[in-house]
C-alpha cells in the first residue's frame, strides 16, 4: 500500500515592532519542517475535520487543491536552517483551515513556541491566509508573550524545498 | 425536498490605526455576502464539526438559536455596495464557531483577503465574539498584511438584509 | 454508571496597555469555572473535533496527556473571586485545541466576553499556548472592543483550585 506522503521545508521571515526595543523592527529567520501525510505517525499536521461525504485531502498540485472546509491540527518543528537536523529553535503549534472555496487559501491560526536558549518558553502568535500556491505567502503577526510581549509585525513563509515520495519535506 | 437557505448581508464597517498613516484613524465600509444553505451549491458557510449527536444547524430565530460547539467555515464574497452585483472588494475567509451555551454568540476568527485594485493582495485579521441576535456586532481587528501591516482597531457588523426563502443574503 | 468530570478554577490575570489611558499598564484579575466533563449536562468545555480512531480525551495527569489534534469549544463562566458562587463578570467563549503532539500545549483562541457592569459588552481576544502541566501559562491579549478597543497585552493562567471527582472546578 502506498502512503501519501508530503515533505516540506518552509522558510520564515518574521519582521516584528517590540516596545522594549524601542520599536525598532527586528528580524528573525526560522524553517518549519511540515510532514503532512496518511497514516504516517511522524505527521506533523493531521486533518480532524471537514465537510461530511468529502476527502479531508490536501495537496500540493493545483490540479487537485485541498477540499474547501478541512481543519488540520499542526505541531511543525521549527529548525535554525534549512536541514531538519539543523538545531531545534521551537514548534508551530496551531491550526490551518482550508478556507477558500476554490481549495487555494488556508486560513492560519498558529503559535511559534521557542524552545532554543535565547527564547525559550517565550511564542509568538500568527494569524492570516495562506495562498498555498504562492512563492511567498504572507500572514500578520498578531501577539506574543514573554520577549516578544507586545510585538506586532507580519511573517512571510516560501517553500523552501518539496519532497513528495519521502517521508518529510520543510515549509 | 425543502432547502434551508438564509441569504444575508452585513454592512461591515473597519476602523483602524495604521503606522504608515501616521496612526490616522481611518474607515472602511464593505458588504459581506453570506450564504447559509445546507445542500446548496452556493453556499459559503458550511458546518464541518459539532458535539456528537446534535444537529450542526444554523439559523436566525432566537426561539431556535445554533447548537452549542458546531465550527463552520465560511469564504463571503464581499462587495462595495450591498447589490451582490457591485463590484467585488475580496473575501471574508476563516471560521466561526457557535461558541455561546445558549447559542446566540459566535466566535470569529476569519481574514477579510482584498482582491479590488486599491488593496490587492492585502489581508485584514479579524478576531471576536458576534453577538447573533444584537443589531450592531463590534469585533476586533487584531493586524494587517501587505497595506495594512501593523493596523489595529474594530469593526462592526449590522445585518443589512435578510432573505430567508431566497438562495442568497448578505451581513 | 462513573463519569469522569474535571473541575477547575483558574486564576487569569490579564496585563494591558490601552491607548484610551495614555498606554499606561493595566491590571485585572479574573476566575475561569471550567467543567470539563463527559456526558455532564453542566459541561463548559466539550470536545467536537478529532483525529478519527482515536478517544477524544482531556485529563490533567502527565501519564495520559490529552490527545494530539482535538478541538474543544468552551463557554467557561467568569467569576470575581475563585468562589464560583462571587459575582459573574463574564465569559470566555472560544476555542481550544490539543496542538502539542505530546499532548500537552493546547492552543487558545478565545474572547472573553465582559457582562458585569463595569465592562458591559466589551471584549478582549486572547490567543496563545497554554502548557497545560505548567503552574504559570502566558497568552497573548491580541486586541479588544469597546472599553478594550486598541488594547495590547499579555495573560497569565493560574490553576487555583482542581477538583476530580465532584462536579466542577476552577481555572
Amino acid at each position: 500500500m502506498h502512503v501519501l506522503s508530503i515533505n516540506w521545508v518552509k522558510r520564515v521571515t518574521i519582521i516584528y515592532l517590540a516596545e522594549a526595543e524601542g520599536l525598532k523592527e527586528t528580524q528573525l529567520s526560522l524553517y518549519f519542517q511540515d510532514i503532512s501525510a496518511f497514516d504516517n505517525p511522524n505527521a506533523t499536521v493531521i486533518p480532524v475535520a471537514g465537510i461530511v461525504g468529502k476527502a479531508w485531502t490536501f495537496t500540493q498540485f493545483h490540479s487537485a487543491p485541498a477540499q474547501f472546509g478541512t481543519v488540520y491540527i499542526t505541531d511543525d518543528y521549527i529548525t535554525e536552517t534549512s536541514d531538519p537536523k539543523s538545531p531545534e529553535v521551537g514548534r508551530a503549534q496551531g491550526m490551518n483551515v482550508t478556507a477558500g472555496l476554490d481549495g487555494l487559501n488556508s486560513h492560519v491560526m498558529i503559535s511559534i513556541v521557542f524552545t532554543n536558549k535565547e527564547y525559550n518558553g517565550s511564542t509568538i502568535q500568527i494569524q492570516g491566509v495562506s495562498k498555498q500556491f504562492e512563492a511567498v505567502r504572507e500572514v500578520a503577526l498578531v501577539a506574543g508573550t514573554g520577549k516578544f510581549r507586545f510585538a506586532r509585525g507580519y511573517a512571510t513563509f516560501e517553500t523552501y524545498f518539496l519532497d513528495i515520495p519521502a517521508q518529510y519535506s520543510v515549509i
